[in-house]
């Protein structure tokens, strides 16, 4: 009812909003995401006009009686500053869980076996609290014995509605910024000094040899690498392993035409974000550079060309034994930690169809596809419909091939330009910047809204999308595209979230699509492969030189797996997605990713990733806990979910 | 008499402040530059008590009535509105140079020259102006015909005291930032199309063979890098040459204990400053790693293992044929301007003593020095008593040698920690930035203030310095050390903008030489050199298995004479200093640094460098002036001073 209800206020925003066509990636209308930012300080004193509280005002009386009933432990008065649709989001601070309760009987629980130990106090607004659209926000920060944190909260009516509490940073393990970072040289006279040089390369001689690392990152794209950033200014002894050689080659090795779909502001890696000329959206090579310099600069223990084996929990000693191959060597790892970096678009999904045995021309899934160029003049099927399947085809028309896309089933298409204007502007722009949202803000902001209500507040924002590219939509279902806009109208961030695809960022590839220079043979699948060509379900046939299978990728822990034992990826279970019960996301509800910067069911396996957002800012909290594990620190996890799915 | 009463009220303020030992680097006494950044905004209301105009008001009026006389074309009425002291610095927006012009006459002078073309106009206070110590103070905006400018104004009794005007973009041709930036991924398809890496590599292969560079650099240490990402957000394409290898490599292959001698705050290079937990001192090989990276996602086109040759300029097609030989392959380019980029610690100043080809150990000029490993238990005699000298010894020492420091005239001391505190922390520190004084602003705060008024400014700082380290003083002038504090009592800045030498920031090595770990012998000259010894003025001998020539380095136009020729060198003369009249810098009195970053006498040939600080500040400037004449532009330079010495 609660969800209708401000879907539909939501809804009635937005339209007023629609004038302005900008909103939050979250869907949040313009006017409250912005009010948060934007608002200037109300002034202190009570007009005479109305005898109003000003908002910072109710904010700290919420906070005073929420401490006073933490304080007297006192769960059920605390739970009962919530109203009835109510959310708590926590990330580390209270949990030591990536975790959202929802109600008062659930905020009271989790006060009931966290109070003891978190001993949470010292309640404060951080700058003046702001009203609108029937909330009154602000910003929070908070200390726990162990932690200092810093969150969100929205009151309505006077009780909270969501109250988002992260961690930032360990009491006696600040990271060593500002004013606490190194000094750098040594001053003073020091007989037989080392260097910085000679200490770095003893400790890269060192380290995995003589020395193991607390933790071991298996992946080395933009999320171990942000991760490692984060463990190297905690001081946590850390190993990234990567297949390829160099940092970035990921990226690199990819097809020829590929950049990033997220705009720059989405995409900044941690503490060195991106100089203000970087393109929009970044060209692979690009990203690649920067990955590797990154690397560089950040001191991070890198080892390329190193391929993990296999890797087994010792229960009795609390280490992993991880054997990897570096440089054609073998080396044996005994890390405390190991984290799957491995990347959602990595471990390939391929099908299994009768007669691509006999096929006589080139295979390959999308992820082995290195470009065009070899193709011109070629006939090429390209199967599935998804955003690599768009990229591989558009850049094999433009190299001059004949392309055939093969969409089985619906895709959401949302226009790049589109998606950066109405769903990332407000929270991911210049424009915010200017409105004093850094990617910082914009990340809290981002984390401040629960899952559950995403998707109501995500409708009016695809509507919106739906009808400034109306044409564009007309064009490519005429055509013969199957449109979707998720199983509840809520678009593509819900799609990623819940499944990891199904949607594509237009680029340009779907007007090649619409004006039917890029074929489209839709609402079949493959039945068969012959020695030259594919059969379709419609029993129609098409000759083929080339066959891309374009066909995603599976759960993350199809890695863990392959490296450690399909018992332990068993126990983990599915990777990815909320629960929702739409599409390729069954229920029950978790409401928070699967198994993502948290705790998994196998002690010390931790799943690390996501978007360039997402690994950014989730990277603070899995360092949080790793660190504080490494501590000694008590870390009583709140709130694990069971693995309910295999995959 | 006027800079007497600066003085006096400098060193008023400063006893004052000395509870605060802070000041900037200027010497502005805390107050002043505190001021300038740290005031709160003074309500617009008019007290009751007085009826004195908000400093706002003043500047505001001021501004009003400058314009209007510029409006007029009266020069002696915009004159007028200047104190009988005063100064304006220009950096490029009205003279297209770098001038200080002093007093009213000048003032008229220069606007009599420029006006006609500038056609300044839009002049706006920036934020609220503050008052204090006697000076209302406000950042100022405003336009020329042909670019904006940013600039600061000081009134002192309702007349302008220092005004300082910079151009701070070319209108029609800003860089491409925040909102102008590049899209990158090239939405739509396009026939044939190129990714960025294939664009990149074909401009690379272009670069210097099929296509000639705007703009050609000398020397890809951290100046000309920082001026090669300024030129590349312009769009001039240019060519950075270096003899050694790899970016950074200069840092690398000095002695093993370099680290930078500035702080942090002061060294980010332009665009991407360096992230919050880098040291405060950059040990060598981490600046050189920075640098490395910086020249590769900067994509600036940098010629690593390149040695120019010759280079000389053809004044008929305005434009230089330049000699390398890259990789051991001789290219010929042909830019239109030639920048020696070539650092000042580059062109070493070897002396010449009788005997010297006799001597059986090694010699070297510390520039050659690559660290004290091989001399444990040898005799090493060091030559000089500035930087590289105590650096030099001080390790010498801790790796166990018997080193010999022979000082031949006095040397200014200061400790490294005590110079950051008194000297920089107003506006280069992290107390600076909360304060609201980021770099950018501490440089322009440094840049209001002109080179004439400086030393009166720095008295009082260094006078607190003396006394802060009392007791270090004594102890080394007790060892026989001979201590200056420069001409005037100004310190180490004033010396370093001077004569770019005669100073030691102390990290440790003083310490050394008070406690006779690293043996003195002052107030000698070297008289000659024997087989295995060196015999002083006083003619005592030292036994030596090397002999280290830390005897520092000459003006940048030696490389002028080197790569161009003498009677190039001899028309540009002398590079650096200010014409003070102290020692090894010669008056006439020349406002600004000779020859730096500003149209020299050789057309199209120009010089950067500097610190770290000045690097990236006069950067923006130099890339203006280049920039300016790619487009065509009209830039009349206003004040070229003559060439006055050779070097």
């Amino acid at each position: 009812m609660a969800l209708r209800k401000m879907a539909a206020k939501a809804v009635k925003t937005s339209k007023k909003a629609a004038r302005k066509p900008t909103s939050t990636a979250t869907g949040k209308p313009v006017r409250k995401v912005v009010a948060v930012a934007k608002r200037k300080a109300v002034p202190k004193k009570r007009t005479k006009a109305a005898a109003q509280p000003h908002p910072t005002q109710i904010v700290k009386s919420w906070l005073r009686r929420f401490d006073k009933s933490l304080k007297a432990c006192d769960a059920e008065a605390a739970a009962n500053l919530f109203g009835a649709e109510s959310y708590w989001r926590d990330l580390v601070s209270f949990t030591w869980n990536i975790k959202t309760v929802e109600g008062r009987e659930q905020i009271a629980d989790l006060l009931k076996a966290t109070l003891e130990s978190v001993k949470p106090s010292n309640w404060q607004v951080q700058g003046e609290a702001s009203k609108g659209g029937g909330l009154v926000e602000a910003w929070i920060s908070f200390e726990t014995e162990m932690a200092r944190g810093y969150g969100h909260l929205r009151l309505k009516d006077g009780k909270a509605w969501t109250l988002l509490t992260t961690m930032t940073e360990l009491k006696g393990h600040e990271e060593p910024s500002g004013t606490r970072r190194n000094m750098g040289a040594d001053h003073g006279a020091h007989a037989n000094r080392k260097n910085w040089l000679e200490r770095r390369k003893e400790e890269e001689a060192r380290l995995g040899y003589d020395e193991q690392p607390y933790v071991m990152i298996v992946g080395g794209g933009q999320g171990g690498l942000g991760l490692g950033a984060r463990l190297r200014r905690l001081g946590v002894p850390t190993i990234i392993v990567e297949m390829n050689e160099r940092p970035g080659d990921s990226w690199r090795k990819r097809y020829k035409s590929l950049s990033l779909h997220d705009p720059v502001w989405y995409d900044h890696m941690p503490y060195l974000p991106f100089p203000d000329h970087w393109p929009v959206f970044s060209p692979k090579d690009k990203i690649g550079d920067w990955l590797e310099m990154y690397a560089k600069v950040m001191e991070l223990n890198y080892w390329g060309s190193t391929e993990c084996k296999h890797a087994s929990y010792d229960e009795d000693k609390k280490e992993w034994t991880v054997e990897v191959v570096r440089n054609g060597e073998p080396v044996t790892l005994r890390p405390k930690h190991l984290v799957l970096a491995t990347g959602q678009a990595s471990f390939a999904n391929m099908p299994s169809y009768p007669g691509m045995e006999i096929f006589k021309g080139e295979q390959q899934h999308s992820s082995q596809h290195t470009g065009p160029d070899a193709y011109a003049g070629k006939k090429v099927i390209v199967i599935g419909s998804n955003n690599s399947s768009h990229d591989i085809c558009g850049a094999l028309y433009e190299a001059g091939a004949d392309v055939t896309m093969v969409q089985r089933s619906s895709t959401h298409v949302v226009k790049s330009n589109t998606l950066m204007d109405i769903g990332l502007s407000a929270l991911y722009s210049e424009k915010a910047i200017k409105n004093g949202i850094d990617h910082h803000k914009a990340d809290l902001i981002f984390a401040s809204l629960p899952y559950k209500v995403l998707p109501a507040v995500q409708v009016p924002l695809y509507e919106q999308m739906k009808k400034k590219d109306e044409d564009f939509y007309k064009r490519l279902e005429k055509a013969g595209f199957m449109l979707d806009w998720g199983d509840d109208g809520s678009g593509l961030f819900m799609k990623y979230l819940r499944r990891g695809s199904g949607y594509y960022i237009d680029v340009g590839a779907s007007e090649l699509v619409a004006d039917g220079k890029v074929k489209l043979k839709s609402g079949v699948s493959v039945k068969e492969i012959k020695e030259h060509s594919v059969v379709f379900s419609d029993r129609s046939e098409l000759a083929a030189d080339l066959i891309v299978y374009a066909t995603g990728y599976s759960s993350m822990n199809g890695w863990a797996a392959k490296l450690i034992s399909q018992e332990v990826a068993d126990k983990v279970g599915k990777v990815w997605g909320l629960g929702s019960g739409t599409t390729k996301d069954p229920g029950p509800w978790e409401g928070e990713l699967r198994n993502m910067w948290k705790p998994t069911q196998q002690e010390a396996l931790w799943f690390h990733g996501g978007n360039l957002h997402q690994s950014r800012h989730y990277s603070q909290f899995l360092s949080l806990q790793l660190k504080a594990r490494m501590e000694g620190i008590k870390t009583p996890v709140y709130g694990m979910t069971p693995a309910y799915h295999l995959s």
